[in-house]
């Protein structure tokens, strides 16, 4: 990817992060119970890339056949003109999931920190944690149900999304079963991403042409939001290996250490590799830094990194061809960017 | 209540409840990952008494303006001749929403058990049950979304569903907020029990007949559910009092001993009644039946019992009132009659 592209994407990806977080306020009042509200807002202004959002209001305006500025277009009369589809409602929605499945999946893991924050378990209690999830949930479906697009377009859309929700719970159900198996597949880790971090790509790019009475384009899209889901999930997995931890925001190989199942160490297993072996510690705290660095090496070496990498890179380019169905304009170019951009980034 | 009616409307509800439990297992098909699935079904299998889903039925039948048999009748193409709404998977969407809450709330009660099993977080785990929630949960909206009503009915379906799931999690916080709390007044304790408990039973009154095209109705009719769920739910607290603990499958007095804050209690606590120390017990395992029975005579002497049943009398009265825009039939009369039952069954 160009320096130039990357400069593009980053900042195509600030300007619409930007836009969403000042819309989340509206859709998430500040009202009673107030501790209950506090606690869902409480994970989404601690941060986050937007990416899912980002990808919803980008294909709209893909969609829409117009340049917009991405600084003052009205995403809540879109497309522009004479349009009425509040897709902001439709971004946030998606984003509003997403929040939800990880403050309950912080719970299942048992994860402590979330966004440098602590988890929402941890900062208030697991109860408001429980609850919390679940009034996203429910705001997650009033906002889609709510976005004043067509009814039969719109009946799609929250049909689609329910059946997102769906997945995920299977995909995170997948995960946990993995914890306690030995012999999981390469093929049956890609299932389970798919289901537990990609679907939600998918939706992303699929509702918006579902909103705007494209059911054709929503095919295509959930395709590319499906590859390039998982592309991300298993850059993510690489960047626990290769990238330092002061950059992380968390040690190093930590994946390693936790025992984690990954595309690299799965296929690193199937290369013979003694995968539980290759570091002693078992807790994050203990990391000797030489011991990960070796353990890097090994996974090298078997040609795990590589197949992993290469395996997101493929994901990339076929996530890419799907774009085919939208018209030729900025808003394409940058679907195009965020996919590469997604197994480029560093952190 | 005459023999007769409740007589009719224990047919009634029981016959509903069997198309119902008939229908269940195609709406929560049994599908990988399998443990997951067979832990959203635990509790629907465990039993229940199918109110709201009956609700669903019997405010279809009525609004139909034909008779039907509801031992026959096709509720998946529903109104009888050449309707097209599938009502029956209306009528399991909210009871799927019921499931849900009630594997969470037992999670953030730490509840041990559920309709005589073990709660679904004791029978499996922590992290299944909030999965298993989290699945039903969508797998509602799924159903939903895909009632075959006509577009622009259906998505304020949807949407009413969506909001009413907010309303129950509001209701379950301040729940959560009243045991903490001394000064709960019983009005702030009759907007909880709204939230938490009648919603559902507004929402499965209204729902249909905004699948059906009748939204007036819809509106009468959520009435009608908001006062007979609320009124339910102080029956429900009369019978942990009054109710022997063969009967009622549980100790009698339970909530007295846990120092659950209850209509009773609180009306009790207004007239100087010394509420806290009405029980020296604080396990259930351990309660003294003479005790119990001196606790219930104080609460009968401060006019506390009576209070709460004239409350709820009152609700069903009001409720019973917004029937009006119903159709006069007989699933008319068995809406009427279930009213009535709610605060006259014994268990």
């Amino acid at each position: 990817m160009a320096n130039q592209s990357q400069a593009a994407v980053e900042r195509a990806i600030a300007t619409r992060r930007e836009r969403v977080n000042q819309a989340l306020p509206e859709e998430l009042p500040d009202t009673e119970p107030e501790r209950l509200y506090e606690a869902t807002r409480y994970l989404l202004e601690a941060g986050g890339k937007r990416l899912r959002p980002t990808t919803v209001l980008l294909v709209a305006e893909s969609l829409s056949g117009v340049d917009v500025d991405p600084e003052t277009v009205d995403y809540r009369a879109f497309p522009p003109g004479d349009g009425e589809i509040d897709i902001m409602r439709a971004a946030i929605s998606v984003e509003v999931i997403q929040s939800f499945t990880l403050i309950h999946d912080d719970i299942m893991d048992d994860d402590d920190l979330r966004r440098g924050v602590p988890a929402v378990h941890r900062e208030y209690d697991l109860s408001t944690a429980i609850l919390a999830g679940d009034t996203l949930y429910s705001k997650a479906f009033e906002a889609m149900a709510d976005t004043g697009a067509e009814p039969d377009r719109a009946i799609r859309a929250v049909g689609e999304l329910a059946s997102t929700c769906t997945k995920i719970c299977e995909g995170q159900s997948l995960d946990i079963d993995f914890e306690s198996r030995d012999a999981v597949t390469p093929d049956e880790y890609l299932e389970m991403v798919e289901l537990k971090t990609a679907v939600l790509y998918a939706a992303s790019a699929s509702i918006p042409a579902r909103l705007m009475g494209e059911p054709e384009a929503a095919r295509s899209l959930y395709g590319y939001g499906l590859d390039v889901g998982r592309a991300f999930q298993i850059q993510d997995d690489l960047l626990d290996l290769t990238t330092p931890s002061e950059k992380l925001g968390k040690q190093r190989g930590s994946d390693l250490v936790e025992g984690k199942q990954t595309l690299v160490t799965l296929h690193a297993r199937q290369q013979g590799v003694d995968v539980d072996g290759l570091v002693d510690t078992d807790s994050v705290e203990e990391v000797d830094e030489e011991e990960i660095e070796a353990a890097v090496d090994r996974l090298r070496e078997s040609g795990s990194i590589e197949f992993a990498r290469e395996t997101a890179q493929g994901l990339v380019e076929s996530g890419k061809a799907n774009l085919e169905v939208l018209p030729d304009n900025e808003a394409h170019d940058r679907l195009d960017d965020i996919a590469d951009y997604l197994i480029e980034r560093e952190y």
